[in-house]
């Protein structure tokens, strides 16, 4: 199959540069028609590949791409994940060039959703074509491509249920992760969970001269401040009551096998062009990241924002607040414990109003599974070194779903590097590890088959 | 004089509508254009009425209009100043009408600057064509009418000191003031000063995934909320070392002759729609916005803040800080002690930038002077009852520059109304003061000629 990858390796980069080029964001309706744009193109391209019943299933929110090669019901069956929406591109002005036209420059590709998720989806979608076109498919295998992961995967659960027989596999193969370096392959086995809120602070009824009124009422911005502030403490835990009621602690012995990828802080604190990290106490960086539970605001805003300055006492302030959870935590749970937690903080003279967007439950996969050995067999015939088990620290609330709804253990093969800035300007993805991800992903099969 | 007025009163009206319909938005460079035209209209106005010498005078920024009227060296001379730039409209979509298309409903006019400044800056201009028209005016007079009060009146010093003799006066006349209610005219008789601050604080060198460095890396959004929310404390006071250093106490007897000024402060609840009022502990809701010093943040900003979701941690967080600033206190001084805590409380992984917007001292004006006394007897002929000097909260940085630089005090004849909702969508001037406004400032000239 290799020979098949090389020989058809530029063709597969401008397939993908031609899904890159789609402004599929999710998260902002008026991308609405290139999200349907993205779903039609990989349908046909699914088609093309030699899938059967392809079909671009409708939702309530973006259709969902489903295809299938069934050759034998006698082995075993690959339900393939992925998702071709993307984050929104902002800030536009920090992109060296423009997000959807994708560009390579050494080595990398450049564009929006080149690793998250587009580029790692369609090495599944080339890997499969590679398998049919060499006579190497040894598995069943159905696609299930979704256009909402960004905004939470609104509209699957319910495909999911509503699909369970149309959906039966042995196994799932999510690509939506990343690996430790470009030479040390790893597989993720572990997710943190999410809960996603937004916190509007209303003080007065309008807007106000800060001359006249400075000093005597509460100010929404000088209290949206203290109320964030509050929500964590100086050792960088959370101070939400419950909130760590339920984590599940991590093994001493897990904690030992962690600490043994190699991590370099220097490295991560000159990329990221910091003096010093911060953190929980009592925890290193990559457990921080991963097996710790963090609370983030992703945004905020509020009052006079333009050129200039304006002297005023703004009626609101807002901010979108996400926590990340790990094994142990209900989502539900927490975006509940941190509302009412949250409004007890308001101060005199404010009223406050809380929505969760939405959340995932956190996952642990175990690695004794004979998908495990599969995908762990794949990359070290195509890294030639054995892939280390990581536990990251993203949330992909779906691969718990999965495993409620069907049954399944997802098996996470990704290949996105850090300085894949996914989510950030200037996001980018390893042509190597494009192609090389195709090959591995097509050798899972083989080994999988041999079960 | 009145009967003039009265004569007149529809065109006086129609006069400042047209003033409002420009949109002389002075922090914002895309409205330069109509700051210009503003002040030539202004410049004709004030020459139909027969000023004399009346020029539109460059500056580095937006022009100052001059205009002057001599008719005799041996009576006293009034300086009036008012400002024709305003203030952004925004938020827009909360303006019942359009900003910039004046309205009258249940007689008031609506629109940006109705109140502050033009409205009450115009009541001169027509004051000055009454005394003219009816052969009243009793004293000589001069204009100075600028357009960059609402940044700061960036170059009015330099214009003062550059014509010191052409600005002789023996009093400065200023109406960018409210009273405390429509029956119960007052003069202003103390200003806060102002000290308006920029920060920028700056974590990663990029935005990050909160999943993958979520816990890991100190966000700087986190950051400044804890930033900002320790500059102030539980009891309303500012915690910046030496902030109160050299705020100079109002007396026991002063206090009380302030609390006598009519307040209902159940009324000032319900009229921004507050449960509760806060301040600094010891100290009345009017005292905590007039004698007291105030810390506000004017805006805020940073993340994510379109409609969604977006799971990233910032690379950058921003904030404008303004603070209110009562006698004894040095902007300068204030904002360099600002400075100074501000990157002091940079927390671990983050670096802080603060830049001075702009500032003015606090002013105390004295109210048994001959000026004073003026003013008061001229209310109490329009009004029907003596005025109550009071101090306000806001700022009038260039009342205590002209102290300084001409030696003179400025008389704040204000008639403006809290309801004016000056700075803030639907500002509002009533119809009814416009005219008797006009009528006082005409008074004002025969009782000073009389001094």
């Amino acid at each position: 199959m290799k020979a098949y990858i090389d020989e058809h390796k530029e063709r597969f980069t401008e397939e993908l540069f031609e899904l890159l080029r789609i402004p599929s964001v999710s998260t902002d309706s008026s991308y609405r028609k290139d999200v349907e744009k993205a779903a039609e193109f990989l349908a046909n391209q699914l088609t093309k590949a030699g899938a059967d019943n392809v079909e671009i299933c409708p939702t309530p929110g973006n259709p969902i791409v489903y295809g299938e090669k069934l050759i034998d019901s006698e082995l075993p069956t690959v339900l393939v994940y992925g998702h071709y929406d993307v984050q929104p591109a902002d800030p536009i002005d920090l992109w060296h060039t423009p997000p959807f036209e994708p560009e390579i420059r050494n080595g990398k590709i450049f564009a929006r959703g080149a690793s998250d998720d587009k580029g790692q989806m369609y090495m599944h979608v080339k890997a499969f074509e590679t398998m049919m076109a060499t006579d190497n498919l040894t598995c069943n295998v159905k696609f299930m491509l979704e256009g909402e992961e960004e905004i939470g995967s609104v509209n699957l659960t319910s495909f999911v249920q509503a699909n369970k027989e149309k959906l039966e596999a042995d196994v799932i193969l999510v690509s939506d992760t990343g690996m430790i370096a470009k030479d040390i392959p790893s597989i993720t086995v572990g997710l943190r969970g999410l809960s996603y809120m937004e916190v509007e602070v209303t003080g007065p009824n309008r807007d106000l001269h800060s001359g006249l009124y400075g000093g005597a009422v509460m100010n929404p911005i000088n209290a949206i401040t203290k109320m964030i502030s509050s929500l964590t403490n100086e050792k960088g835990e959370i101070t939400i009551p419950g909130f760590y009621d339920t984590v599940e602690e991590v093994s001493a012995a897990d904690r030992e096998a962690m600490a043994k990828a190699p991590f370099d802080l220097d490295a991560y604190k000159a990329a990221l062009d910091i003096k010093d990290v911060f953190g929980e106490e009592g925890y290193s960086t990559n457990e921080r990241a991963s097996i710790r539970p963090s609370l983030d605001v992703n945004g905020i805003w509020g009052g006079y924002t333009e050129e200039g300055a304006k002297t005023v006492i703004p009626s609101k302030a807002y901010a979108k607040i996400s926590m990340r959870l790990v094994p142990g935590q209900d989502w539900e749970v927490i975006s509940e414990l941190f509302a009412k937690h949250f409004e007890s903080l308001a101060p005199a003279g404010t009223t406050v109003k809380v929505t969760a967007h939405h959340g995932g439950y956190p996952a642990v996969i175990p690695t004794d599974s004979e998908a495990y050995k599969a995908a762990s067999n794949a990359y070290e015939e195509s890294f030639g070194t054995t892939p280390i088990p990581v536990r990251s620290g993203g949330s992909i609330p779906i691969v718990p779903m999965f495993k409620d709804e069907l049954g399944l253990d997802s098996i996470m093969m990704g290949f996105g590097l850090n300085e894949d800035a996914i989510h950030s300007p200037n996001e980018s993805f390893e042509v190597e590890l494009y192609h090389k991800g195709i090959e591995t992903i097509a050798l899972f099969y083989k080994y999988f088959a041999k079960k």
